[in-house]
């Protein structure tokens, strides 16, 4: 019955699940298929659209097509070919802390960007600064990662749009690749990396496969 | 130049771009209208197709629409009044510790779909088993609630594609809204409200403000 509900209205995000449905977590990537500069100008732009707790965008991102530096996180990735073999490999690196001078970048931003002050944004500044104080570095870190994770939602989807293949990875060493792109010294953390590119025409054992999820009743309960 | 880059090839991502340009973080719903029940499964679909680590899927959605039941989460929220306005509240809730027995879970549950053991997969199981036990719950909790925000990003987008206003809100008491839903019970801990619905036509004091994100050169770093 979810399903014929779910075919009853045309378009909407039929299309978005659609996309969903094709992507997968690429095993092997051709090495000589480069992803057009348009493609990952669009996929960077989505990820800088994406929506995050008090508009604080609390990360960075480093976009690398750089062969030796990708050899070396490769090294501390499990030896992963992904990340030598994509086209360009995207580092997620959240703010190692929300910090006073990064609160007020943001909100000073926003008096720039909308071009007036506003007194209730002004005392959310004050709240959030308390808030952030009181959490503490290593807490601010984890809400800082757990926002780079809804960009990696955005970015797994905007890839799908694009026909560009991805594989989201938490298999390496955080603190190597902070030491490999000198992240300590700009007070990031590395979270994730997601490489991008084409599938190999043969060899990935992945492909074939059925995407498996659990069913929707076992995902959601309804309170009526 | 990057504008011209992203202008310069058709479709893609480009409706993405638009769809989240579109959305943004509803200060007032409108009470009397109803989000139709194929976008909220539609919605509901696009969150369960999220892509997760391990593909685990380590959370669970509550989907609420029961007034008393908003009610009190919304005064465990600071008051919000979207909670109760809104048409549609859904609550990720993400696994309280990642166990060997949710681990078996969804490894069985992949070769029931799949139709096959794979030797490579049974081996990943045993590993990933020894990876949780030796992190313990709470970093399995951590880790578990960066997947929900994967979610979030996705459920993000799927209701601006069904034109449909949300709210992600970090702002509630999560032990009180565990106690409210019963999730202790059920091994789960709330970590994010995603209220849906429809914006008020009046007394919404952010719909006409100007949407406000860094820019990519702040936000991008290359490496060539």
């Amino acid at each position: 019955m979810q399903e014929d509900l779910i075919k009853e209205l045309p378009a909407g995000s039929q299309e978005l699940n659609e996309k969903l449905q094709w992507r997968y977590a690429t095993k092997k990537f051709d090495a000589a298929k480069k992803v057009p500069q348009a493609k990952i100008e669009r996929i960077l732009e989505a990820v800088r659209l994406t929506p995050t707790s008090s508009g604080l965008q609390p990360f960075e991102l480093i976009l690398i097509t750089n062969d030796e530096i990708r050899q070396r996180i490769r090294e501390v990735a499990w030896g992963q070919a992904q990340i030598t073999d994509c086209s360009h490999l995207l580092v997620f690196a959240a703010w190692d802390d929300i910090t006073p001078d990064r609160v007020h970048m943001m909100f000073d931003l926003t008096n720039d960007i909308r071009g007036f002050k506003n007194e209730g944004w002004e005392n959310y500044r004050q709240q959030l600064l308390k808030i952030v104080a009181d959490r503490g570095q290593e807490a601010n870190y984890q809400a800082a990662a757990r926002q780079a994770y809804i960009a990696l939602g955005t970015a797994l989807i905007a890839a799908a749009f694009e026909e560009v293949d991805c594989t989201p990875m938490e298999g390496f060493d955080p603190k190597a690749v902070d030491e490999i792109l000198d992240l300590g010294n700009r007070n990031l953390r590395s979270v994730i990396l997601l490489p991008l590119g084409y599938r190999a025409e043969e060899g990935d054992w992945l492909v074939e496969l059925k995407k498996v999820r659990r069913s929707r009743l076992d995902l959601v309960t309804e309170i009526h």
